[in-house]
């Protein structure tokens, strides 16, 4: 199965870097996933490609016109049927694996990215399936979230990774459990050595090692962000 | 004052575009930020210049070498004094607003992003101030985190938003506020209006409902996220 990925911004270019490089351009290159940039602004009416304008009721910043959104966005869904509509946003259910879990089994996503001030509510009202935030802070738009998503879903669709093992024992694939340390050659570099359990070619020895890192790592991630120990 | 911004990534290529639009772009054009990319294959040893090698003990997936990310790092610190040194990574903190806050105020902040399994441990060790995470999902690099972390970070910095009440009044500021949704031209689109209290001039309606709208859609997010509420 081929996943579709269509990414609709105000600032397009922005987008351009993250997804041509590293795995994100590898699986496109395999032909795992295919992913589409709208400029906004070439669905603008007007002759000048005016896509923003003053909020209503008042208040600094610009926000995103409805209209360019609905006629790119209605351009999108009669195209093809979108599994979710995800809009990048403060209000939002906080990213976490299991989403990425869950989109990595769609077929056609289609992430709307605000910019500025952020988009007319009606926009959000007509389409969204869902609101997704990055976390509590404030961002200037919605395309680092929406890449991070990517990313994020992207690595697990079957066949991305060299090494599937590579992703199943990954940190947060099972929840909050932190792995141990990773250390590779040299084994003495400035004074600092490798621990010398994993130069042991014990395998028992070096698995309950780093069980027990693990344990100390994820205790100590758990008490840094107050989840209890 | 100006704020200077290093980054170290073995896949420097991927930061370009957002580092060179929008928000971002206009703080270093303005001269508010200066913002460095450092090519960790440019700081390897041997001709090959390998930067990656098998994890000791075992395991899939390619490590970081320690010798490249010493290079460069103890040469970035003899050239001046970081504030802070940040690994984004899945074992530390995570990043919210209040650390955006603390680290819009540092002269010199540099990053340093892990790829593919990771970074030898003893660059951790030797180097980090702060490890921050940005969240409980696995992402292929620190560089997308990094990205997230500059663009909260620069837009602080007084006087690179235009309209500074733009970033005063954003939702976060205050903790876990959501604001009030937005809407600007035009009033009626495709049968859908506006709320008719933001077209009426009325300030003090206005702000009533704003005010209200808030509370509402920052419990619906507390619900959301379930932190009670």
């Amino acid at each position: 199965m081929m996943m579709r990925i269509d990414i609709i911004s105000a600032v397009p270019d922005l987008l351009i870097s993250p997804l041509n490089n590293s795995i994100i351009k590898r699986a496109q290159d395999k032909g795992y996933v295919h992913i589409f940039i709208h400029n906004l602004r070439d669905y603008a009416f007007n002759k000048h490609r005016q896509i923003d304008d003053k909020p209503f009721g008042g208040g600094p910043g610009m926000l995103l016109k409805p209209e360019p959104f609905f006629e790119c966005i209605e351009k999108l869904k009669s195209e093809r049927k979108y599994d979710n509509i995800i809009f990048p946003g403060p209000r939002g259910k906080i990213f976490d694996q299991k989403m990425a879990n869950r989109f990595s089994l769609c077929e056609n996503l289609l992430f709307v990215a605000g910019h500025y001030k952020g988009i007319d509510q009606r926009v959000f009202d007509s389409f969204a399936t869902d609101e997704i935030s990055l976390g509590n802070f404030v961002l200037s738009g919605g395309e680092l979230p929406a890449l991070v998503f990517v990313d994020a879903v992207v690595r697990l669709i079957p066949g991305v990774l060299n090494d599937s093992e590579s992703a199943l024992c990954d940190s947060f694939m099972d929840e909050h459990k932190i792995e141990a340390p990773y250390y590779t050659r040299p084994a003495e570099y400035k004074g600092l050595q490798v621990p010398e359990v994993l130069l042991s070619g014990n395998k028992k020895n070096i698995d309950d090692w780093k069980e027990e890192q693990s344990k100390i790592m994820t205790n100590k991630w758990k008490l840094n962000n107050s989840l209890g120990g």
